[in-house]
């Protein structure tokens, strides 16, 4: 079957004869990164399409040592948050002429060896860690040309970069201004005891929003957080919510590791305890998932502009490639924070 | 960089001698679909990656015609249903040896000739398509080698299967006994006057959930139902339903073509416009995502088993790659009723 489609396959000279332009035209109207003018790479493309042409990515990957592949190794794809991340990445990496592969790590965090080697089989020219139990070290041993993009949170350092001295490329996350300005912001509207609603236990992110708030908290004479297990989902964030107040817990704001957490949170506090959001409690998310703002939560949040992180994700992926051999590259992005009702 | 790569690169023969086993197992043991005990399997995918060994796809995939890539094809990414679907495809993938590939189409539908161009350059095994209006015969000319399989719903038949003869396999969902379930128990709790949110004006999914309500309806002497015009998202549902009971609309019972937009309709009704769901109006959902059982909505809805449609999918995939030549391939799932607060 692959032979008899090889062989039916017309030529980039044909597409070349019938477009009339040259071949290195056709060649370039299939690169993304080529220079040509647009109507020109869209009249080739057409004609290209016409003839049932299209330039066989295995082969050119063998040829040009590009794959064309961008790689996302990401936790949990159904979670609201990584859900509209890796939507706007496969858009923008489609539109620079990318495909992005995506690689569920499991779910209990371990290290995956089988889904390492099959990405180095694939030979991806980026790989994009949302999960940050992949170290780079791991990475490393995967991909033989990528060089791993991390998140980090530089301001409070819980170890993402300490890894053994492998070059990775960084997007750094500056969340202490926007932590800063929303517990000014509740405090002044009375809350004195706060609680830490956590993530899942090995998470950096987690641990690195903990470590920001406890420090901020200290910083304005405030007594330090009580500390709410959840795992960043609904359930379980609804269930330690309920299971602290009824033990005893008397925090009068929540801040979450994430929305989904936060949801939990809002509808334990109102619906399970019959509490007032944000009266008696408020609440603080983290994300700005599309369900923060539905009106059954209208939750106060700390924004990650989805369209900022891509961005700055596709300026690392554009500028590695174009240096290969460039030394660590980093971008930077701040959250925002977004006052709605719970807060 | 991609030279030196490869001469650095061990061979399967070295890895045979140092796990002590034979070139044979090798090769099996990176075949997901090869008999080996998984001990051995682990074993030498243990050696082969302190060897920092690995097959190269792009090599294999033109020596096999097999790339070991799935297509996934989906209008949005984001929406909390796809991405609950794509995250357990990915996920039974990824456990069958394949990637994940994942392509996005436009937001307005529009046929995207530049996608099928590069999904042939990567010459995927399967191509599965959640997008609609990417229809059979347009995959035909994208994808030279892979048969696409398409969701259907023969119950209702708005034209998913009409395309010019071209070979697809299906998955065919059944929703009849579930709507009609549904129906059934809101007329008993009262309901006279039934109106329908609607999704996208050109999803066909849509169509065929709105073709069975007012064939069921009418089986049951109700009157037609009114049209409320959704989009699949929170925020035009909230929208249209605030202005479909200020323009004097009068339902007592809104089915909605997806979770997303039950939500909205929900907080409309309550928050918008003060009304008690479901003692007032009754809302019915479709989907059955995880925000449907959020206590702040415990939404009554139709729900499509998210394993069992995996499951599906993954026999259809398996099944066309060891019968490539076979005729149409169906498999069938049925929607069930989950009962919960708004209905």
């Amino acid at each position: 079957v692959d032979g008899d489609g090889k062989r039916s396959r017309p030529t980039a000279a044909v597409v070349a004869r019938t477009a009339q332009v040259s071949r290195v035209a056709v060649s370039r109207a299939f690169n993304p990164d080529a220079s040509i003018r647009p109507e020109k790479r869209a009249h080739i493309l057409r004609v290209a399409q016409q003839l049932n042409y299209t330039p066989d990515m295995a082969a050119r990957s063998m040829a040009t040592g590009r794959s064309h592949l961008v790689a996302l190794i990401v936790p949990d794809l159904s979670s609201p948050w990584e859900a509209q991340e890796v939507d706007a990445m496969t858009a923008a990496l489609q539109d620079a002429g990318f495909a992005t592969l995506v690689f569920r790590t499991r779910d209990d965090f371990s290290f995956d060896e089988k889904l390492l080697t099959y990405m180095k089989g694939f030979n991806p020219d980026s790989v994009i860690s949302y999960a940050e139990n992949v170290r780079p070290g791991h990475l490393a041993r995967g991909v033989t040309r990528a060089v791993p993009v991390y998140v980090c949170y530089p301001e409070a350092d819980p170890g993402t970069t300490a890894d053994g001295g492998y070059l990775f490329d960084r997007l750094d996350v500056r969340m202490r201004a926007a932590f800063e300005a929303a517990i000014a912001r509740m405090q002044a509207a009375g809350a004195r005891r706060f609680a830490l609603l956590s993530g899942k236990a090995a998470s950096l992110a987690t641990a690195a929003r903990a470590q920001l708030v406890r420090s901020l908290l200290a910083a304005r004479g405030l007594p330090p957080p009580d500390e709410i297990a959840g795992d960043y989902s609904y359930d379980t964030a609804a269930r330690a919510v309920l299971a602290y107040v009824r033990a005893g817990g008397r925090a009068d704001a929540i801040v979450s590791a994430n929305d989904v957490g936060a949801c939990g949170a809002v509808d334990a506090l109102r619906h399970g305890l019959g509490l007032r959001v944000p009266q008696d409690v408020q609440v603080l998310g983290f994300d700005d998932i599309r369900m923060a703002h539905w009106q059954s939560y209208d939750l106060t949040t700390l924004q990650i502009d989805v369209a900022e992180r891509t961005a700055a994700l596709m300026r690392l992926v554009r500028r590695r490639l174009d240096e290969p051999a460039a030394g660590p590259l980093t971008e930077t992005i701040a959250a925002r924070l977004v006052v709605r009702g719970t807060a």
